[in-house]
């Protein structure tokens, strides 16, 4: 058998489990601070799934903004504990490097176009950003 | 040049991005639906580091739950318009494969055990399950 670095044997560890979608045996922890900006709207018409979809039209033009890492759409679960806030309609859930690449999204010409052109939608935001690990 | 079949060439280009840490030219969409479990928790005594941490101790027990695929625990980011919640102390974002598996986590002892023992460090949680793309 040949014979591998430690570096080597982790690199084609870290490989396998990419490749074969392996399940690691815990969850991975975010490795290097990050920006986690997320928004939930709450639409003037939380019924329409027109309203909706438009919305969701609009979120995946941010989606372009270059120093946007990564960014989850999703709609409420079905959970319904007491602690649960399962009125919006909308999440918004995106990833950044730094502060500053968020401040970039916020100024973007794309992110204030998609305000003007749909923030007709909606009724309510709530913003919570976060940044870890510290 | 050895040639490459289709397979390998997306195989090695993967592990490139992966190795290197290139920065994709557009941020990646989630790729199938999955449950986020966001969790914003409010501290009795929110001036309090020593607190803080003791929730950040707890929270790292939680991410050995083996359903939990990614976890994130942040702070407020010092960011400050008007649409910003930033009143929270920790936020505990959590990734699973769907509705089911985070309900196993609910139930599992290391969950339980975690209210437990570090719910008299808060004075208010707010939780966001959202499921998508749909």
């Amino acid at each position: 058998m040949k014979k591998l670095s430690r570096r080597a044997f982790l690199y084609n560890t870290s490989l396998a489990s990419v490749a074969l979608g392996v399940t690691p045996a815990t969850a991975e922890p975010a490795k290097k601070e990050i920006f986690v900006h997320h928004v939930f709207f709450w639409l003037k018409n939380p019924a329409s799934a027109a309203d909706r979809d438009k919305l969701v039209e609009g979120l995946k033009k941010l989606a372009k903004i270059p120093v946007l890492r990564k960014y989850y759409i999703g709609y409420p679960a079905a959970t319904s504990r007491g602690v649960i806030d399962n009125t919006y309609s909308v999440s918004w859930l995106t990833f950044f490097n730094n502060p500053e690449e968020e401040e970039v999204y916020q100024k973007h010409p794309v992110h204030l176009g998609f305000v003007e052109e749909y923030s007709h939608l909606w009724e309510k935001v709530i913003v919570y950003d976060s940044v870890g690990p510290k």
